[in-house]
């Protein structure tokens, strides 16, 4: 996984995190392990975000990834003189947002918790919008307020309504969303859409994503132009990127999507990764979801968010939205998990809660293993100030 | 009015429109013009975007379009021997998009245009929805696809309904939106709101902003998550921005708010500016809008994005939205003009028509006088490739 990291002091730069260490690829250029795939003088690893990496493409990207891999096999690597040099203790170091974001864009690919929201909001109608299962509906969301794991986030205030009165004071239905993000790393021209059989390339790597949401100031606010202050006060990433490449075997089927979706959206392989993902509110693990129960493809949201010519640019952030399973134990926002704050979830220490509390920690985690292979995402966490 | 531009393939670089001609800042920088203003050695003029000057902040900001303005008094600005080296002809300068823009907000604040809208789509309800008169409505916009004013608009295709069946295809309701766009030029942490009364001071200038909109895609699409391909396929903005202290001869109050806004939107001073603005379709007039006609002030705006915690960063633009009066000729937008469609316009060479053809160019402009000011704003055009 790549990130950005300094230790005591020094500058910002690309490291590569293998368990408890962080390899300095700073160290690891000088030392000319890349020299083979980097023939440059400059170093694209001496910067304080990813994007000049991520910029150099997927197949040099890829390419890097397995010299670092290869590398760390070296007897050079595991304990020649250098060894000091090269790694630098996960517990020493600071771990700052890996992307300098250009446009972030929220995805609803999540049919559970699509369909959850529309029984809660709409209790009377179709749980689904008409145009749901025809594309993947998404919003512009912001980008400044996207903040690394473990950056705490202050509870924001806001106009909602109380009863029929609108007031305005700190949200009392503050929640998480659970989700991927994906991480672009191949810019696209504005007027050329990308085809969903090439959107893969466009992605460098991909995070847990936890969308801090505030439903009280959503609701009141957002028709008709849809989410604005219940979701730009702040969003948090894991600070580890992982290789787009590295979920491969991981790769699944979606569900059967019906009606069949247009042309441009239409694609033969499986687009789809099953991929675990848990939540935890002060350590007790309170969902399991998995990846596999989004409704859209990383592809499609590709396809479809270009096909009007809109462009993409290296460091853009494509969110999933929120990823709930059929089952409740598989909700992926207290919104889904108590009913609205209907129904109050039941915590190990016997107490009960519906929305967040001031003091409470929200972590999201993903590791599985299929053959031989192990696959971690980076964590995110927060909690709130 | 400032802006980016080059010439004979030299790099681009902050110029100031006079006239027919641009101030060469770099030029005036060297030769010691700003040396009272700008002790630096580094120009902040000999950069590609605004976002460097900018970020000096709003006292140095405009000490340095004082020192400007008084140095094209001089002679040796008229006719001294560097005359030919400070200014270059507009006609042989290419110009570029002025800021390098990191989050785009357009709001919902002009009153008739949300009237009308909710007239056409929700033709037996309120046509304001509840939230209107509380907040400055407003949804995160595609910063990536904003270009300068000049560049063709490509048609976009997408997604919409004819009749009861889901095609796609070429947009045929492809719109413009007559807006204001501000541009900031001050940073605000997260989770410090900015005051009203603070807020102005975070506006670098003003440009005027072209929203182009397909409104059968956003139609389509808009449920429940507000617009996405109906909008981010381009907007246009002004190759020059006007500092913002100009507009202060312009300074008049805005509408009654009624009901009263909450106190964190309630000011005092008068926050609405007399700017007459004009959009024409191929050369003919259809429409004379006035900036005095939004609802909410530039200062509740940023109040209102900023009351969560959401941070703004310097190069951030928030436009106004559309700016309609309150009669059919002011209307900022065809969806207005034609009835959605049903009533075509009629052109002065007697043909109709109602959303916009291959080929059409709209031009949105600004000019007036108060006391002995005039001001201009920088025209934004654009034509339908």
């Amino acid at each position: 996984m790549y990130g950005i990291f300094s230790d005591e002091g020094s500058a910002p730069r690309v490291g590569y995190k293998v368990g408890n260490q962080i390899l300095d690829l700073t160290v690891a250029f000088n030392l000319g392990v890349f020299a083979d795939v980097l023939p440059h003088i400059d170093s694209v690893f001496a910067r304080p975000t990813l994007n000049d990496f991520m910029a150099l493409g997927s197949v040099t990207c890829r390419a890097i990834t397995q010299q670092i891999r290869a590398y760390l096999q070296t007897e050079e690597a595991q304990s020649g003189v250098f060894h000091e040099l090269l790694f630098v203790p996960l517990a020493n170091a600071t771990l700052h947002l890996p992307i300098e974001i250009g446009d972030y864009t929220d995805f609803y690919a999540g049919i559970h918790h699509a369909e959850n929201v529309g029984r809660i909001f709409r209790p009377n109608g179709d749980p689904l919008l008409p145009n749901y299962k025809h594309m993947p509906v998404a919003y512009h969301g912001r980008a400044s307020s996207i903040v690394v794991s473990g950056t705490p986030i202050k509870r924001p205030s806001g106009q909602f309504l109380r009863g029929d009165d609108v007031v305005f004071g700190p949200t009392q239905a503050l929640d998480f969303e659970l989700e991927l993000g994906l991480i672009i790393g191949r810019h696209s021209a504005m007027g050329e859409p990308v085809s969903v059989a090439d959107a893969e390339d466009y992605i460098f790597g991909v995070v847990l994503f936890n969308d801090w949401s505030a439903r009280d100031i959503q609701r009141w606010e957002y028709q008709p132009l849809g989410p604005f202050l219940g979701k730009n006060f702040g969003s948090s990433m894991s600070a580890w990127v992982v290789p787009f490449a590295d979920l491969g075997p991981f790769r699944v089927a979606g569900p059967v999507q019906d009606p069949m979706p247009l042309p441009y959206l239409q694609t033969h392989q499986p687009g789809h990764f099953d991929l675990p993902l848990t939540v935890s509110l002060n350590n007790t693990v309170i969902s399991e979801s998995n990846a596999r129960f989004l409704y859209w493809s990383f592809a499609q949201m590709i396809a479809h968010h270009t096909v009007n010519g809109c462009n993409l640019n290296v460091g853009d952030v494509l969110a999933t939205g929120t990823i709930s399973g059929p089952t409740p134990d598989q909700y992926g926002s207290l919104l889904e998990l108590t009913g609205n704050g209907t129904q109050p979830l039941k915590l190990p220490d016997s107490t009960e809660m519906t929305f967040l509390r001031d003091g409470d920690t929200v972590t999201m985690q993903s590791r599985t293993a299929a053959n031989d292979m192990v696959l971690e995402l980076g964590d995110v966490t927060g909690r709130i100030a």
